[in-house]
């Protein structure tokens, strides 16, 4: 089989670096192209001396035609912008997987609202598939669009779902206390996520409305009947990567924490990256780090009985980088794990 | 004035360097005595070089007498041992601040349950006053023996206590978020709390039972006569000193945000460690560090509505010994704020 | 005694509300102006919530006049701004305290070359006071402009300054290896600080020139008539605060370590914050963290017999904010140790 | 091809779980045996959630025989273990590659002073080959006891080789100022490696004398006829994984730093894990974070001219079980980079 040729469109953040740290040993891609306006004519491993020998890449100017040849194109920039290349490659026929959030939300309102511009290509966000495999497997062979899902959404939809799905638990009571490493917030200079404001402390932020609220909520709601009202509170927390969602909910009959641990693992069997922990397990993020594996434990709270979920992944990874090469390589019919084979880096 | 003579029964951990991080420079106590078994005969500012000149101190030999001198002993010692001195210090009319936890619960039953060990001296718990200043500062003031608060308690505690004291409320369904720094976690040499253990990584522990839920439950019980049900999730986050909680609670009523502020500012006035933030405000760990501040912020969170309580300490400080100091400081009439007005250390 | 009132010249950046932390306890000092062109009308105590309680002061347009009431003013800005101020506030009456670099160096064409910029005020140059006052103490009393020394070079001065002085080594082969926390980088927005660039990471820069070698070099040169030549190489380190400068020459005689030990210990007998520790001893950082001390040991290195000299200290202190209140202390007649006199904070 | 088929000694260190992840999902290797004395009888996948997903194999008491089948034994044990072993193993035709310190010194008095222990083989250390490839990688081939480097000295070493083997440098004066992330001490319960001792401090350690010194110095003086004297200090840094080896030393000629760059370029041409970086750069230790590189700068110190080398390597890949892994891949004849292709994780 031909190389897949990939593109990608703003590999200068986190998400950037992490593609090409996943892409480049990929035994059936090509990296062929990656643009950036502002590094244009750099080479990559100049930017990134971690790249240094595995490619001679340099940065172009992104311009009409450059992912012609391209058969998927990943893009890792801000918001709003892949929104303005959709159109125009899938014309060309290129497949495109959005690392960023124009494609996530079905209602463009609720979008607009949130992120503060107007959609550039509404008609498109209705035939993108969400890129969550583990809800949306078959869609995603097809798909010529694919929503990259966030990474808290990542985390705490794959720890709720089997819940919601099996209607167990009270969805109109929902909460999801979220924590992420600082690659999180990206590769903007901003004196918020210097090393000197952020090590050695801990907070919570955007408890009054964050992006990932809706669209966690519309993963849940496509999921059952009742109306889904979820408590969304992320923090910001002194490590380089990993996000830990700690989901509390009420079980609605009388189900046991060995029902729940039965109906997690019968929800995840087969699923090359989820792997269901013991019942009371405490899975650290380190377990996950580096990898695209998202490890979940239930537990049961002492005192007050309360369901609770534990949730971990690299937000780089399986929240975004390793799943976008995930959702690659099932639009192109290649085994599902290939090039993300190896194990979390730990310690 | 005479100085207050205090001594410390077993200073080698992080509350005993913390003690006398904060003790030596106090203007009215002259520190006596520090026991410790394992470091007996070594200079205290050998084992913690960042008190050399500020000590002559070395560690003795726990003995009978050894504090017969003193006014006042502070106990940072592992759970167990204050209890088996308890009765003698208090005979020789030297009052105990033990900062374990072996006056904190007032059922025996529970406390030993929780803490795999036969009280030894249950008819002196009772008498005990749980060292919480905002919550019984005039029992304090008279008290032969103060149980200082644990550290999610002092957080937790304060963070719910205007709400379930006013009655505002759902006081059976309370969900306390909680994350420490890993001082939190002792001196003692444990793998689990090596740097390459902790260090970039994120985890809760202690879910389906921690000693501190029962603790917390004891305080917010005794506010309110509806039965009090608390979920209580701890983590560990990697970093040095710090408690975030991030409490969650239904209001039983008609309240505004505005009106939680209200209720907040009105609970908190006059009272110097507990500084009430603008509603909305997201306070960090580090705004506490080193201080014996509580900062605490109201919030409605987006999309649900939930009532969020986000509080801070610095365990070692108002989650330990600073508290301590402040207790020391109400028993022996001192002005409270002796000794603990630095600004918190930023970055 | 009235109080001393006190001005700040842009205290927004980490030296600045370090300064504020040690200054608003202080009790001969009155901070009466903080000026800051981009925080203008903002409360100090909104951009920095550590100080809530502490202050009411707010950020000021800096003007013609703004400081004309003070005695002292602490300019806390980049580098090349005290440089516009010095000769308003000296024909005013006001001393100045510069804890950037432009009164550093007295040599104005070296430091027009490592600064890159003209200096506006050569003639001040040479009356300013070089404020170490391990070298300079009787100087600043009477000072009107004190340049308050760089972090690397009070470390490493400090270390070479006996040896130096004695003129027991090969002054013209000096190697200081410093190592720095990141607060030493600034509180500006840049990639290069970020958490996510520095955590995890260590790195060497400015190997080819680096502002404090001829800073460091003049220090030296001043204590002895061999030519000073100097191999500086700073190191950033993923911590928040600390220099750690191991420093490297060799004996030209036949000295002990004994002898360098007792020649250490006389050169700093009564200084107040510098300790030398036993010899063979290997300070950490931490053991200054939020103090002024200054701890150096001196060392033998296994297999060579080479001397090494290690010399610990807080950049934002000691090296920066600390130091410069001292110096205040002195230029106005104080008990030198007032407001620094806590232990470090351990851990 | 056979698989390779590998067992370890002692898997339940940094250095164990870092060959599992190298070893596992190499495609040519079957690890059949892992034994350690506290953990038999548990999976190895419990004691690292990391490896959930890939391997089956619970640790076993070791015992005679337990490698009998094995064609390669990994030895992650502490120091001393492996000597114990090696007879028995070589007598089964099985190869021992010692990732500990039992082989590395040829001088057995040498060794038997560092180590505080009787050599258990002093035999066989004369067989043993140092398993550094870019030094020995013909005798690596044959070898049947491999002494896997320790980490310091493989930055250390590839860091002056060229220069010592050019006979350039002034080899009785080498300076290597070195700095280690905290993994490098192991997984043993120690306060000293807690994260709170550790964490947001820096400091040197066994100046008067380290194990590696010697190591060290025997490898430079195999290359050159003068005598080497070094002055080796190595330093804890708060972070997990990485080296940084800052090199100084004094050039004899009138050798430019193009010469140098030149020499540098021709000495590691063609070396698959061994990148010289263009003259004047700054490798950070995260550009080889998980990755078997070493990447190496040369440099001219501003002001006193003098030749700065930085080497950084990840401590346990290049430094530890990445290296080991190279070295098993020379012995049995495979492409010498196979599972040791990706990139290095950053950030």
């Amino acid at each position: 089989m031909n190389k897949i040729k990939a593109g990608i469109i703003g590999g200068t953040g986190y998400t950037g670096v992490e593609l090409l740290r996943l892409l480049l040993p990929h035994p059936n891609v090509d990296v062929s192209c990656i643009t950036s306006r502002s590094e244009a004519g750099r080479a990559v491993s100049d930017l990134f001396p971690s790249l240094r020998g595995f490619t001679d890449l340099a940065f172009t100017e992104p311009q009409r035609g450059s992912f012609a040849e391209c058969d998927v194109v990943f893009s890792a920039t801000p918001n709003g912008i892949a929104m303005t290349h959709a159109q125009d490659l899938i014309d060309n026929g290129v497949r495109l997987i959005d690392l960023a959030a124009d494609f996530r939300i079905q209602d463009i309102a609720v979008w607009e609202q949130f992120y503060g511009m107007q959609h550039a290509c509404p008609q498109l966000v209705a035939e993108a598939v969400y890129g969550l495999p583990e809800l949306n497997r078959e869609e995603i062979k097809q798909a010529r669009i694919v929503a990259n899902p966030g990474c808290y959404p990542t985390a705490t939809t794959l720890g709720f779902m089997p819940l919601v799905r099996a209607g167990w638990v009270d969805a109109g009571n929902l909460i999801a206390d979220a924590k992420s490493g600082v690659t999180g917030a990206g590769r903007g200079a901003a004196v918020a996520n210097l090393y000197s404001e952020v090590a050695d402390s801990f907070k919570a932020y955007g408890v009054a409305g964050h992006r990932h609220q809706p669209e966690i909520t519309q993963n849940l709601q496509a999921l059952c009947s009742e109306a889904v009202s979820l408590t969304f509170v992320p923090h910001l927390t002194p490590m380089l990567r990993g996000i830990h969602a700690t989901l509390y909910c009420d079980l609605n009959g009388e189900q046991s924490l060995d029902d729940v641990q039965a109906l997690f693992e019968q929800a995840y069997q087969g699923e090359p990256f989820v792997d269901v922990l013991p019942a009371g397990s405490h899975p650290d993020t380190r377990s996950v780090k580096s990898s695209n594996y998202c490890r979940i434990a239930v537990q049961q709270a002492g005192g007050s009985g309360k369901l609770v979920v534990l949730s971990v992944i690299d937000n780089l990874v399986k929240g975004a980088a390793g799943q976008a090469m995930q959702n690659m390589n099932i639009m192109f019919g290649l085994e599902e794990k290939i090039g993300l084979q190896s194990p979390a880096l730990v310690p």
